[in-house]
């Protein structure tokens, strides 16, 4: 039995003008269906985890979507931050509460807003993961690199563990283009995905060693979640966390220690990080575009390999172009070209500069 | 005394999404000012014609936008015509209702949706085409072609007669782009710019001359339009009038009887056909964009070369391409190679096809 966190937080501003502040990319239908990333996330877990066994962190903004779009997750799994505390206060919460609810639970903690393309081989990954955090280790998932990708942190493998496991000999964060080239010609590093599988008991231990006041902070929280002193103390205590990532918070120091395991996996996985990404993670037509829209009006002549994203009832026209983003929402538009993709946060920078702050 | 008939006609499906049946280009700011394609062809001619001697010719969905549009022209002046019958029975109509109130008129005929670059020349143009108008003339002005444009049709220089006009050998359709290229390295060909000079008496006696019919129906119209039966006549024979443009209707016969002068120009001019001629037409700034807008939010990074138009207060944002269309309305947005926008026709078929004839 696994239990799964799925951590909903962070607004996507390299998705803009899809993802926004109002309406982070996790409650978008991203997926090449009409189920939003969250759901997708949920839906892939399920063979994992049932329902009741399935938990979500979030903040204020967008609780009651998530609440409405997973109807089988209980109410009491919906875990509400006061303010965002990034992932390591997210990953501790959902520990500590849980640690209470089942000391021996094993935690797999997943983001909402990730796409997998392989559902069985995903499913044997976070089993051999499991096995590794039964045996009492911090495990990652690490990705196969496929390119040398400078907008992830990479895993340095370590000595063979037992089954499909090895040791994480280093944390690396995100590198130089040349580093890249060199960790991919290696084969030595994964690619780290962001997915944590690990015994609550072992990763709250870790975080008492590391980070004590944070442990401590966590505790009280999570000693009265299900108590009447819920909001007293998470309105108490909270706000004075300490907002860092679980990667440096708590794995780099359990990898400096030999306490983190990681699984290789060969799986199709995007963070659907940019439109050049989803792209890439979604199944294209026979001119490799990719058409997402509801309502909308699509239209083609002598499109090749574009993405284009509508979410209203528009006609959305384009006409000879390749390798070309374009995004259609009710107050703006984006086109770019798609190796560009990840310039669109200068944009919202720019909109902010503008005082356009309602458009973000 | 120079009498100018803006012809307000057309929809222009190349400038979809833009121009609409419902909403045709003359009535858009396409001049890099707040002017109306149609009010700045206004103001071009007010040096020539006093308010009270401008006509317009427009039909029935756009008479009370022109009227709004152009205060200063008298009502009786806007001239409504039942249904679409083409340029030959709109100038038709004009010179023969304006026969009636001023037989010696001297009249020049302009598109409403044309852009000139260069005002003092413009203004000398037109004079040069209005004395040989008064010399018997039917005349035109002819554009010196700058390129070997198919989307024109041309005139074949003749003979030189007095001040700058040439005569008119022939009259040629729209060539292919090997005949294009030949007109434009023989010197002798030059783009019909679809201006017509011409005294109200020698364009009617043309008329009667070659179409006896149109001109008979014309005439009938003419008699009752400033009576009690105008509306009752224009009902009645309207319908029946040919549709033919003016150019095969009247100007190529009379350039085969010796009847059709052309005053040659170098100015810039343009007939705003798509986005593409748009650009070039328009100062466009320190990296070649165009951006028209009026409320809208246009963020531009690294983009070269292109046509951004906004009829909404939305945000327009284009990252990293070059050459490229971007037009944002209400309820459609067109993106676009410049060398295909022409090509944008295409989308209004797909629309039509899909049964799409609201967003057309």
């Amino acid at each position: 039995m696994l239990y799964s966190t799925i951590l909903a937080g962070g607004s996507g501003t390299r998705l803009w003008p899809l993802s926004r502040a109002s309406e982070p990319k996790f409650l978008h239908p991203l997926t090449g269906t009409d189920r939003s990333l969250l759901q997708a996330t949920a839906d892939r877990i399920s063979p994992l985890s049932a329902a009741e066994s399935i938990y979500v962190v979030t903040g204020t903004a967008h609780a009651a979507a998530i609440a409405r779009q997973l109807p089988q997750v209980p109410a009491e799994n919906i875990l509400v931050e006061p303010s965002p505390k990034d992932s390591c206060a997210a990953i501790s919460l959902a520990s500590a509460v849980l640690a209470r609810r089942d000391p021996d639970a094993i935690m797999a903690a997943f983001s909402a807003d990730h796409l997998i393309g392989d559902q069985e081989k995903f499913l044997a990954v976070i089993g051999d993961a499991a096995a590794a955090a039964r045996a009492g280790y911090l495990t990652t998932v690490g990705i196969r690199p496929l390119h040398a990708e400078v907008r992830f942190g990479y895993l340095k493998l370590g000595t063979s563990l037992a089954g499909a496991a090895r040791q994480v000999a280093e944390f690396k964060e995100k590198p130089s283009r040349a580093v890249a080239v060199s960790y991919l010609e290696s084969g030595q590093y994964l690619w780290n995905a962001g997915i944590f599988v690990f015994s609550v008991r072992t990763y709250l231990d870790e975080l008492a060693r590391q980070r004590p006041e944070l442990s401590a902070g966590v505790a009280l929280i999570a000693d009265a979640w299900d108590s009447p002193d819920h909001a007293a103390v998470l309105a108490d205590v909270w706000p004075g966390l300490e907002k860092i990532s679980v990667d440096y918070g708590v794995f780099e120091g359990a990898a400096a220690a030999g306490r983190v395991a990681t699984v290789p996996a060969d799986m199709p996985w995007s963070d659907v990080g940019d439109f050049d990404s989803l792209g890439e993670s979604l199944p294209t037509d026979e001119s490799g575009n990719l058409l997402i829209s509801g309502a909308a009006e699509i239209i083609v002549k002598d499109v090749k390999d574009a993405v284009i994203v509508s979410t209203t009832d528009r006609v959305v026209a384009v006409v000879g172009l390749h390798d070309v983003v374009v995004v259609d929402t009710a107050d703006a538009t984006l086109v770019c070209d798609r190796s560009r993709a990840q310039e669109v946060k200068h944009v919202v920078e720019e909109l902010r500069n503008r005082g356009q702050d309602g458009r973000l």
